[in-house]
Parts: structure tokens; sequence; C-alpha cells
């Protein structure tokens, strides 16, 4: 009976109208399909839970807004897109205030005025459990991109558009003194860097734009997982110098083993991390330059059959880079 | 900075891919754009909360898949539209089982493929609180339906395509006995009605097809509720009659004051309701008949720059109709 009654829809509707757009998964929460001759249309989900992914502790409502739409926003990026549109369910409990959850959009707001995102709509209705932030952003690419994750090979060079670590750094003293405390300028700087991340729509674009064969991905379960999804989707080695992995000078009084630990495992920097052909790195390298932005070579990507990723440090043996990402709130 | 660095973006992309395409908010949780010539592209968002919108007593992880997808198409329905791709959210509780998570997403499957719809993609996040499950539902329409809430013109037919008031019966059985007792048939007719609505997709092909000026709304908070927003949109009153109301046989048991309550202002029945002109009215009803389904009239667009809704009964006089419309669990 289902599929009669469609046929029947069928039948006082355009035939073309029914012909399958290709849609194509990008990992688990973003997709694309064709709508055009001349671009794809990108969706992507996420999620924010409080108690899981913060707390009242961590993020202002402002920033809770500005992060959750910041966080797909980073998927677009990630495909080198234009985010468009955004749509928001929240399911917020009783003892947050009106003025909170306006603090919430306002947050949002913040953020998409910097790419022209229009809000489309949304559903808010109440719980008795913790808030649940899901957004839903649209965007635009155009076709024949080809930063996908299966695209690294032997020899390319593994990159990062930006630093990472001080996002973990930020969130270790959140959860520490929370954010009511008094910091110091560099702790201020992380906490910064933790509650409203700035997309890498820029970069994404640039990327995207120069037509190279390039593997792209967002980083937001930390730099190790993040080219471990790489190496497993192009089935090929990736080998990181721990030397070129770029620093924060902000984060030089840490412990290293601690800063370490936050530049590979910490997580939610939102910076993109891919690879790209050696002499085309050189091409990508001079245009950010010329942006007066940054493309950072951190290693490069060893032999084909071998799925995994190392930490490489001068004369050492080469470790396995294990994905353990971002835990969130569980091992508090 | 904000602006400039989005003109810098301009720098980098073709001029004509920032063009703004045209966005139209439907409502709080629905809007569409323009992407091709012959087409706009729709997007709706849904969110349903344990403990306010279902209990484990009144729906099955199952059943709770099914709904909350069956919702988000509904959207798509009261726009003329065919659902095409589904994104999907969950916050879930520890205490969740695997399978119970499994079977969530079976029963958005089983809805899903009676209309080829795609899943997408989506992000399943833990939650210390209720389960929160929120559905994104994009799907197409031609361009130049015209199927909006302001469309209803003084002399205008008042129609719904399907009966209501079961749904909200089936939900009363619910929770007084839990979906795990023993039912009669006709409260088994009800309670499915409640747990898996199937959305009038169709019906909305059929009105949108027409070219005829039509207003709609999908019945989710109740026909008394939604034929306000209607009579608010156009700025018009809308005046039922008692007796052309369709009732489901089913319910003639119970007392005549319950079953209006359950038709007026149950809601959860998913069927449309709106306006045509007369003469236009009578083309829809037979084009309908010849599909095998029912539209009814149910009353009549009354004057110009009173919007309000009233209910009237042969002499007597009519009654005001207030949203008040479904409340969910607040009143247990």
């Amino acid at each position: 009976m289902i599929k009669d009654e469609f046929e029947w829809i069928n039948s006082i509707t355009p035939r073309h109208f029914f012909q399958k757009e290709v849609v194509q998964g990008i990992g688990d929460d973003a997709a694309l399909w064709s709508v055009n001759e001349e671009m794809d249309q990108i969706v992507c989900v996420d999620t924010m839970v409080e108690g899981v992914h913060f707390t009242r502790d961590t993020l202002s409502p402002f920033q809770t807004g500005f992060k959750a739409l910041a966080v797909n926003v980073s998927d677009i990026a990630a495909m080198g897109g234009i985010p468009q549109f955004y749509l928001v369910s929240i399911a917020i409990p009783t003892e947050w205030s009106e003025d909170e959850l306006q603090e919430i959009y306002r947050g949002m707001g913040d953020l998409a005025e910097k790419y022209k995102m229009d809000l489309m709509g949304g559903d808010t209705v109440s719980t008795k459990g913790p808030l649940v932030l899901s957004v839903t952003v649209i965007g635009k690419v155009e076709k024949g991109r080809s930063l996908l994750r299966s695209n690294a090979r032997s020899g390319d060079s593994v990159f990062l558009t930006g630093i990472t670590g001080e996002s973990a750094a930020g969130l270790s003293v959140l959860l520490e003194k929370t954010r009511h405390a008094a910091f110091t300028s560099n702790e201020e700087k992380w906490i910064r860097q933790h509650q409203m991340p700035i997309p890498h729509i820029e970069q994404g674009r640039i990327l995207a734009g120069s037509g190279f064969r390039i593997s792209l991905n967002d980083v937001s379960d930390g730099v190790a997982s993040e080219l471990n999804e790489i190496a497993e989707a192009s089935n090929v080695s990736i080998i990181i110098e721990r030397n070129s992995l770029p620093v924060s000078e902000s984060l030089s009084d840490l412990p290293e083993a601690d800063v370490l630990n936050h530049q590979l495992f910490g997580g939610e920097d939102y910076v993109l991390v891919g690879t790209a052909r050696e002499k085309d790195f050189k091409v990508l390298s001079d245009t950010f330059k010329q942006h007066g932005l940054q493309l950072y070579e951190i290693g490069k990507v060893g032999e084909a059959g071998n799925a995994e990723v190392y930490l490489h440090k001068q004369d050492e043996k080469p470790k396995l880079l294990m994905k353990k990402g971002f835990n969130h709130f569980r091992e508090r």
C-alpha cells in the first residue's frame, strides 16, 4: 500500500519533480545535495546538552547560543561552503528565564550577523530536564569541490589552519574556577577561545576555491581524532612532527605534557585540519599569507594501507596517536 | 571588523554566489527559499520532549520515532510540498538501551519509506534528563504555490481534509490506562491515530496543484487554534457549523461535550484545515473524491476586519472559539 500511494502522488505531480537528487553524507552530522547546475546545498545539525557539552558555569546563555551556531558553521567550513540560514530547536528547563532564552538567541544572532545568515525559524519547547539546544545550518558550495576525508594520498603535506590547545586550556580553567572568577590575561584568551570560537569559513573558502585535491576536517574532537578519521577514510598513515605543531605563546607557562595533550586531544578548536599535495600546499600557504592568514605544515601522509596516525619527535621512535577525542564532562 | 571580513570572502567568491535568496518564514517552525527557477526548498524543524509531548506510557520507542517524523512531514503537507530528506538530533538518557535507540530510528524509517525520504544524517548525544528528539525535514514545492495563512477571504468555504478528535480520545485512554493495557477496537483506532498519524501529503499536493487561492494549516494544535491563526493572518472572521464538523463513528459512545472538545481543541490530528473560494471548493471536492479522498466543508469565512472564529449551531447564537490548543501533559 505504501508504494502504491506514492505512485499515486506521482500521477498528479510533474515527473521530473521526483528525480532523485544525489545525496552525499559527509560524516554523521552533515550532508549535501544538488539543487541546480552550479551549486550543492549543505545541511548540518549539531546538538549541545547542558551538563554534557557545557554547564552554566562554563558558558553564559549568550555564549551558549554563539557556540551552538559556531559548531555548526564550522561543519560548513570543513566542506568549503558558505553558511546561509539556520534553524533552532530549544528544549528549555523552567528554571531558565525568558531573558536568558533571549540571550541564547542574541548569541546566535551575533555570529550569524558575521556571515549574513538568516534565522529561518525554530521550535522552543519546555523540558523537565537540562537545556538541549539543537541547531540546523544550511549552506551552499560550488559543485566540483573536492574536500573529502578520503582524499589524502602518500606524500601529501598535513596542515592546520590555526593553533590548537587554547580551548582545552580554557575549559580546564573554567572547570576549576567557573566563569565568574577572576582570570589572568592568558586565561582570558583561552577561555574566550573555548566560549566563542570563530569558525574558519574564510580558510575553507580558499581551500575549496583552489580546485586542488584536499582532504579536510574541522577540529571538534581534537587533532588526533580528526586525523584518524582522514587516515581511515583514505586508508593511509599520517605522521605528525612534534616540533612543527603550532603552539600558542600563551600556553608556555603550562607543563609541556599538558600543552601537548591540549594540542592533540583537547578538541573544540574549530580550526581546519587536512592534507594537500606538497607543491599545492606551498601555493595554498602563499594564498593564505596574502590574506593575512596562516597555514601550518604539521607533518606528512605516509604509506597507503596502514590507517594510523603517529607523532614523531626528532630521533625518537614515532608514537601511535589514538583517537582519544574530547571527553566533555564525563571524566569530571 | 565583522562586515569587513565578510566583504573579504566576497573577493574570493563569485559575486552572484552571494545574491540573497528570498527567504519566507511560514509560522515559527518552517521556512522556504528559492534554489532554482522552478522550485522552492522547504525546511521544517520540530522537537518532541519526553514528559512533555509523550511519555514511555503513551508511545513505544518505534512510535516515538514515527510520530516525530510525521509531525514534521505534516508541516511540509501544509505547504503543499513533497518531503525529501530528514536529519535527526537525539539527546538520549542513559537508561534508554541501544535497542530502544534503534527502534526510534526504525520508526522514522518506516514513515520515511512511504515518501522515499532519505535520512541525511544526525547527531546522537547523551543527556542526564529526558529524551529530546528533534527532527529537521527538507522538502520542495513548485514556485507559485499560494497556500498562505493570509489567503482567506470573505465568502470562502472552510474545509477539513479529514476527521478530527480521535487522536485526543486516544491520548485520553493512554493517560488513563497506559499503552500496555487491553483496549476495545474503538480505543485501538483512536490510539493508533494518536501514536502513528499519517500526514496528509497527498491532500496538500492536490491543493497546491490546483493553482487556486487557498489558505492552509495542518492541525497540530487543534482546529480552533489553527483557524484562529488563519483568521488573524487574513484578518477575517470564520464561522464553523457545528453540524458540518465530520465526526468519527467510533466516538459515538462518548459524551457529546467530550467529542466536541476533542474535535475542536484536541489537536495532533495532522489533517489539513483551510479555506478556498466556494466555487473552487466544489472543484477540489470532486478531485478529492476521484482520488478516494474526502474534503469536508465545515463553515464559511465571514467579514473582513474581525479576526475571530465562531461556532454556530442551527438557531443558536454563535460562540466565540478561543485558540485553546492542545495542552500536552501540563494539566495532568
